[in-house]
C-alpha cells in the first residue's frame, strides 16, 4: 500500500476551491479575449537547447529536465534533451520565431498554462503554477499605443475578478535610464545596483539608503543621492497630477525625454480607453527586470493588501526572440501568476470557499419509482443550460438537502407523488431560503430567470 | 542562433486552429458541468512511487521522469523521484484516496488536462495529449444507474460537438465473462487471448479466426467457436431490438444473468434520460481493457468515419484505488482523447479552420486623429461582451478589411469623419456580406443581436 500524496510545492484543490479557481481563470480568459487576444498553447516541455539560451539565470538553474525511461537508461551523455518550461515568455519567443511567416503582426496572444520551477520547498512557493500572460508582438516596430491597451486589459481583468480596489503603477525604463545617467550613474549594471538599494527604502528607511549610496561601495555625491530619492518617491494622485508630474520633470537627454513622451501618450490613451483615474498612477520606483524591459513597466497592487506585492506585472521589451530569429520583434506584455495570487487571497480570507457550486440544481429523489421522472426533469433543465445533478438513489430528504447545502448547490427540485400528479414541482432555493411551486414545463425557464438575475447582480 | 522548433510528438496549433480546439474543449467541459460533474486538476507530475504501482504495463514503460538540476547532479541513486502522469486515472485514484474524508460520495469529477507518454515518434501518435475524463466514484457500492448517466453525457457531448452522427456501443464484461465461461473458457487470461483473435474478424475474416481457435494453440471445440462467433457478431438496431437481443440470450450462470440485468437497466434509464435510440446500440464484441473493466463498457464511433476507431471509451470498474487505500471505491468513467481526435478530424477535413475567430469585431482606424473615438467605440463593445480588436495604427482600409477577413473576424466597424459628425458608425458584416449604418450608441446592442442569432442557429 502506497501513501497517497502529491509531490511538495504543488497546489492541489478540493472541488469547491477548484471551482473558485476555475472562475478566476475563466474571468481572466474572458477579458483577454474581449480585447482581441488570440489563444496559444505550447507543449509543457521544450527542447533543452531552446530553454537554456541565456547563461546561468536564476530561473534556468531551477529547470526541471524530462527523460523517458529509455533516455534515462542512456544517461551520462550531457543534459537531457527535454525540460519543462519555467515561464511562458521563452515558449512565446520560440513560437513566434518558429511560426513567424504564418502569423499576422502585431500578434496579440494570450496563454494560460502552468509553468515549472525547481524552487526550494517553502510555504507559498510553488514548483508548479499557472501563468496567465498576454503579449502584443510587433515586427520591426510596435506603437507605444499598445502599452496603453495592455493597461486597460489589466484594469478590465481585475475589475471583473472583484477582489478589491487595485492600482496599476506605471513607470518607464527610458525615463529611469535617462534620469540615472543625468545623475552620473551611466552603467546599466550600476543602475541596477543603485535601484536595489533604493528598493530597501520601505524596510530600512531613507537614512540607511543615503548612507549606503554615499558610502564606500557606491561613493555617490550627496546631492545626486537626494535627487534619486526624490525621484523614486514620485507618485501621482490622479490623471491631471500624473501629467503635471511629468511636466515638472522638465527637459533632459534624449532617452529621458522619450520616456516622458511615452508615459504621456500612454496616460492619454488610457483615459481614452475609459480606465478610471483611480485605477492607475505613476510610480517612479517601479523598475522590474532591468535587463529585459526597455520602456513602459507595470506593477499592480491590491490597495487593501500591499503586503501581497504586485499581482500583475510586465512591460515593454525591445526584442522578443533574438536567440531564434534575426527579425526584430519588439513587444509588450504582462503576466498574472494565478496560483500564487489564489493562495495569497485564500490566506487573506478573500476566497470565501462558500461560493456557489458549478452545479446549479439537484433533482431530489423521494421514491425509487419516480426515478424516470427525475431523469426527465433533469434532462429539461440541462437542455436549458442549467447544470443539474440527479439524486440517483433515494435517501432521506433531509440528507439530500444537507448535501445540496454543503455542496453549494442553489436549487433543490422536488417532485413527489402529489406534485407529479398535479404536473408541478417544488423548488427550494437555498440562497434565498424560499420555497415555491412551479409547473413542470416552466421549471427550466423560471430557474434561468433566477440565475440570470444573480449573474446580473454579481456583474458577471 | 538556435533553430526554433518543438520537440517531436507534440501538437502545437496556430491561433485559428487553437480557437477551434478551444471550442471543443469548452463544449466538452460545458456538457460535463451540465451533468453535475465537478472540476479537478492534479499536478502534471506525481511521485514516481505513486505512478509506478503496477508492474511493467505498456504505459509504465513509456513514463517520463522529471528531475531538477540538483537531482540530476546526484544521479545514479535509483529512479528519479518525479514522473509525468501518463493518464488521468492514476492521479484520480491518488486524489480520491488522499482526500477521501473531504469528498462526498458518489463523487463526480471531470478532469481535462494533458498527459504524457514516451511513445515511439510516429504520425498521429502524440507524446503529449489532452484527456477529457469524467468518473463517478462510489464508496463501497455504486448503482449501475450511473452507467446510464455516463452514456447520456457521451451523447450530450458529441451532439454538441457537431462532428457528425455517432453511435455509442454498449457491452457488459459480466455478460462476456459468463458467456465465455459457459463455452469452457473460464480463465480470464485465456478469455483475453480468445478475444484478441476474435478482434481480427474484420481484417482476417471468420475462417481465419475459426482455424486459429480450433487449431493447436487454443484447441477449442468447433461448436463453441461458432457460438462465440455468433455472440460477438450481435449488434442491436434500435431500443426494442436491444431488449429483444438481451431476451434472446436466455438464462445462464449468475455472472451471465447479472450482466444481462445490468445492460437492461442501463438501456431503460438511457431511454428515460432522453437519449435517442439511434445514438446507442449493443455490440457484444466490445471488450476494452479486460483486466480493468468489470461491468458496462462503452465505445463510441463516428458513423461516417469508422476507420477513426473509438472516439470516447470507458466503463465500469470494481475498485479505483486499491494501491492507496483499503476503502473499496467502485466507479464508472469515460475518456475523450481530444488531441488525437482533433488531429484525426483535421486529417479527415472535418475541422474547417475557416471558423470564426474568437475576435468578433475590428474597429478600423481611418485617420490617426480618430483614435480616441475608435478606443471609445471598442470600450463600449467590450463592455457589452463583444470581443473587440482596435486597429491601433491607421493603414489603408483595404488592408484592414483583408486582415479581418483572413483572421475570421466577422464585423468591421468604421467611423470616419462623416460618420462621427452624424453620430453613427458603418458596420461591414463579413459573414453576411452586408453593410449597414447604426447609431453609435446602438452599435453594441445591434451586434449582440446578430451574434446571438448566429449562436442560436449554430445550436450553441
Amino acid at each position: 500500500m502506497i501513501k497517497p500524496r502529491t509531490p511538495p510545492g504543488v497546489m492541489e484543490l478540493l472541488p469547491r476551491e477548484q471551482i473558485a479557481f476555475q472562475r478566476m481563470l475563466d474571468t481572466i480568459r474572458r477579458n483577454y479575449e474581449r480585447f482581441g487576444f488570440l489563444p496559444v498553447e505550447t507543449p509543457v516541455f521544450e527542447l533543452s537547447e531552446t530553454l537554456l539560451t541565456k547563461s546561468g539565470g536564476e530561473t534556468e538553474r531551477q529547470v526541471y529536465f524530462v527523460q523517458s525511461t529509455g533516455a534515462l537508461a542512456k544517461e551520462g551523455e550531457g543534459l537531457p534533451e527535454l525540460a519543462l518550461r519555467f515561464d511562458l515568455t521563452v515558449p512565446l519567443a520560440r513560437y513566434v520565431a518558429e511560426h513567424e511567416h504564418e502569423l499576422t503582426f502585431p500578434f496579440r496572444r494570450y496563454q494560460i498554462q502552468r509553468v515549472y520551477r525547481g524552487e526550494r520547498a517553502q510555504r507559498g512557493r510553488f514548483r508548479e503554477f499557472y501563468q496567465c500572460d498576454i503579449d502584443v508582438i510587433g515586427k520591426d516596430a510596435l506603437s507605444v499605443r499598445f502599452d496603453a491597451e495592455i493597461l486597460a486589459v489589466i484594469h478590465a481583468v481585475f475589475s471583473d475578478l472583484g477582489i478589491g480596489d487595485f492600482t496599476i503603477q506605471l513607470n518607464n525604463r527610458k525615463l529611469m535610464r535617462g534620469f540615472f545617467e543625468a545623475q552620473g550613474v551611466t552603467d546599466g549594471e550600476q543602475q541596477a545596483l543603485v535601484l536595489r538599494e533604493v528598493d530597501k527604502l520601505d524596510k530600512r528607511g531613507a537614512d540607511y539608503v543615503r548612507e549606503t549610496l554615499t558610502g564606500e561601495g557606491f561613493g555617490m555625491a550627496a546631492d545626486a543621492v537626494e535627487r534619486i530619492l526624490d525621484f523614486v518617491a514620485v507618485r501621482s494622485t490622479d490623471h491631471a497630477d500624473a501629467l503635471a508630474k511629468l511636466d515638472a520633470l522638465g527637459q533632459g537627454g534624449e532617452t529621458f525625454n522619450q520616456g516622458i513622451a511615452e508615459l504621456r501618450e500612454v496616460l492619454e490613451l488610457v483615459k481614452a480607453l475609459g480606465v478610471p483615474e483611480s485605477a492607475y498612477c505613476l510610480n517612479f520606483s517601479i523598475a522590474r527586470g532591468l535587463d529585459y524591459y526597455t520602456g513602459t513597466v507595470y506593477e499592480t497592487q491590491l490597495d487593501g493588501y500591499p503586503q501581497i506585492g504586485s499581482i500583475c506585472s510586465g512591460g515593454r521589451y525591445d526584442d522578443l526572440a533574438s536567440h531564434y530569429t534575426k527579425s526584430k520583434l519588439p513587444g509588450v506584455g504582462i503576466s498574472i501568476g494565478l496560483t500564487r495570487l489564489f493562495w495569497q487571497l485564500r490566506e487573506a480570507g478573500l476566497i470565501a470557499g462558500s461560493d456557489e457550486s458549478s452545479v446549479q440544481a439537484l433533482v431530489a429523489l423521494m421514491d425509487e419509482t419516480q426515478l424516470a421522472d427525475s431523469l426527465d426533469i433533469a434532462r429539461r433543465l440541462r437542455a436549458a443550460g442549467i447544470n443539474t445533478e440527479v439524486q440517483m438513489e433515494s435517501r432521506k430528504l433531509a440528507r439530500q438537502f444537507q448535501y445540496a447545502s454543503r455542496a453549494g448547490i442553489r436549487f433543490v427540485v422536488l417532485a413527489g407523488e402529489d406534485e407529479l400528479a398535479r404536473g408541478v414541482v417544488t423548488v427550494k432555493d437555498l440562497v434565498r431560503e424560499q420555497q415555491f411551486e412551479v409547473k413542470r414545463e416552466e421549471l427550466a425557464s423560471s430557474l434561468k430567470v433566477e440565475l440570470e438575475q444573480a449573474r446580473a447582480l454579481a456583474g458577471r
